[in-house]
């Protein structure tokens, strides 16, 4: 009987790793496919340019329509995960909300699983915030590990989060991360393991601070996407074009600096906010709230707003609208921005000057609903 | 490659300070101004005197006046931290649900960034009562540090706090803070430090019990506010004044307390709360709730009653209404007394006898925007 058992588990096992190794190729094979759409993308894409004032009106006509375009029509016969699974590298001893609300973020819209990656000590009180995130405790703060200790934790470290690496669709890196700098030279790594297996990177926060001072991280990886608020642009501006903030040429300046950067996406949040890979300054100004409490960001940089874009180009549900020669990052920070706009926007209505991250992440399903119903 | 990585590693740090630097400018300029005024405030100010009794009507509708002159025209140019920043240093083994009132309490109004300090015990519950606020564990009591380590943890919780304390608007020390000695002796160097900053200060709970015991913390500060209760004013006007509560004389013992603490503002809470900086006393008896629930005072003082004119005097935002004449300190405290009377009446309103703490936060919003509409 033990014996039976015995092999009833490795049977069991042996098929659970065929069924995980080829679920590890489909991925791969979808993330190969979502990186020659990128790389094409950056080149040839034909979004529709405009500069603010009088052609804004039809760039928010596109972002609906972009977002239409790449929302799932949901499909019963399709199983847990299939709709996006994303995890989020962040969350230290004195950030534990950043992360939060960019993994519930992602589920709110339709992912199917949303893990984090933070410190010891931020696991148990991300995991109070909601029982439907994963909660992984195994990132390290220097005031934790001896000097001696240093190579061998960080190798532990990137190697928990590398054996789950290959089921992410997209990971983003950097709400509530802090800057501790073990935990930064970890989350390198990570990155650079998240590069070789063509996740895409959303990076935002404190990870924006890490790439600024580490730029060949994200240079020329077409599957990065930057989104910085104001001051975090202001530093990416100084460190890379060696020149401030120039807002009377605010297409040209994002433009040169998602090309100096070799072709990332970056998305400047502000009260329009700006999408470039390069080539074209796309704007997204629908909607949106005066509040702006801190989190917001983690929203929208954290996680949904290649979510969206993940279900579609990686799981071939593209419906015709959204051609082949479109950067697919592009397109998934304009459904993101779109998206987070309206539920701001929806916020305020109800919350007015007590509007919370918290009230906008309770209106994103109405807000996709409103945009693109399920039915 | 190392070589350069680390000079990329300074030249960023280099600019990063840079910014910080012409930020931190910015908000020292924006403190030494509010300063003056305070200063001038508490000599000139003309706020509308009262007695009790006849013409307490007129201050009531002077109450609604101010919220509504000092409350700010939202303004989606304006981005994250411009509406206010603010930290609680509060929160202890035994008291974790005053800090939290406290700092929820200003985003409720309007603040972007809400921030508390609180030892290490009483951090993960603090943090697991909402994403939205950034709890810093710092804080530390006798029974955690050995006789001979203490000089040296002094330094650094202090120091913890101070690489913070240029970002913040105000500084809320007491809710939650507990009697610690080596605690409070670590709070008082913080005051100092937020003093020598031109921070403004608003001091209850367990503060007080500090500030009675050490006048000098707050002495001649205009900057600072005191929100004692029935207990803690007693206490004061004992050590200050040495001599009973006169309620015959109440107005004239308030201004007599405030004058003999270097024109600090006091704000006596009650069934009409008194506010006074030593000159004018002035009364609030809009609305209010006949509950006294435990917390409501966090509400009041801990934070949200200096937000409010922080915003207006510090931004710029200041309506023709509110003359340059007027103590901004005083205004604050009229106009939090008012918003968190109207919130507790509102809250009352539905839930009678089972009203908590909780649910007038939750009316908070609704109680500035019945007064003052955001559009």
């Amino acid at each position: 009987m033990l014996v039976n058992h015995g092999m009833n588990q490795l049977a069991s096992l042996s098929i659970a790793r065929s069924y995980s190794f080829a679920s590890s190729i489909a991925a791969v094979l979808r993330r190969q496919s979502f990186l020659i759409r990128a790389r094409g993308g950056g080149v040839h894409n034909k979004v529709h340019s405009t500069t603010a004032g009088i052609t804004m009106q039809e760039t928010e006509a596109d972002a609906v329509s972009i977002l239409r375009a790449i929302t799932p029509t949901l499909d019963p016969t399709r199983h847990k995960g299939q709709a996006g699974k994303i995890a989020v590298i962040g969350g230290c001893r004195e950030y534990t909300g950043a992360p939060y609300f960019a993994a519930i973020s992602a589920l709110k819209i339709g992912a199917d699983l949303s893990h984090v990656f933070c410190t010891k000590d931020a696991a148990p009180v991300i995991k109070s915030y909601s029982p439907e995130l994963i909660v992984h405790p195994v990132l390290e703060e220097s005031y934790s590990v001896r000097e001696e200790e240093r190579k061998q934790v960080s190798a532990k470290v990137v190697a928990e989060v590398d054996k789950w690496m290959e089921r992410f669709d997209c990971l983003v890196v950097g709400p509530g991360l802090g800057r501790d700098p073990f935990l930064l030279d970890c989350v390198s790594e990570i990155m650079k393991q998240a590069r070789h297996s063509n996740v895409p990177i959303v990076v935002d926060g404190d990870g924006l601070f890490l790439v600024a001072n580490s730029l060949h991280l994200v240079h020329g990886y077409p599957l990065a996407v930057l989104t910085p608020n104001v001051n975090e642009y202001k530093r990416l501006v100084q460190t890379v074009l060696k020149c401030e903030v120039d807002d009377a040429d605010a297409h040209g300046q994002l433009s040169s600096l998602a090309k100096q950067i070799g072709g990332v996406t970056i998305l400047r949040k502000g009260r329009s906010d700006l999408i470039s890979d390069g080539d074209i300054v796309n704007s997204v100004s629908i909607c949106g709230s005066p509040r702006r409490c801190g989190g917001q960001g983690d929203i929208l940089s954290g996680s949904f707003l290649l979510v969206l874009v993940l279900q579609y180009f990686y799981l071939g549900h593209a419906k015709p609208f959204v051609a082949a020669d479109r950067n697919p990052t592009v397109l998934g920070c304009i459904a993101g921005s779109a998206l987070l706009r309206k539920a701001a926007s929806l916020a305020f209505e109800t919350r007015k000057r007590s509007t919370l991250t918290t009230d906008i992440i309770e209106c994103l399903g109405r807000s996709l609903e409103d945009i693109c119903p399920a039915y």
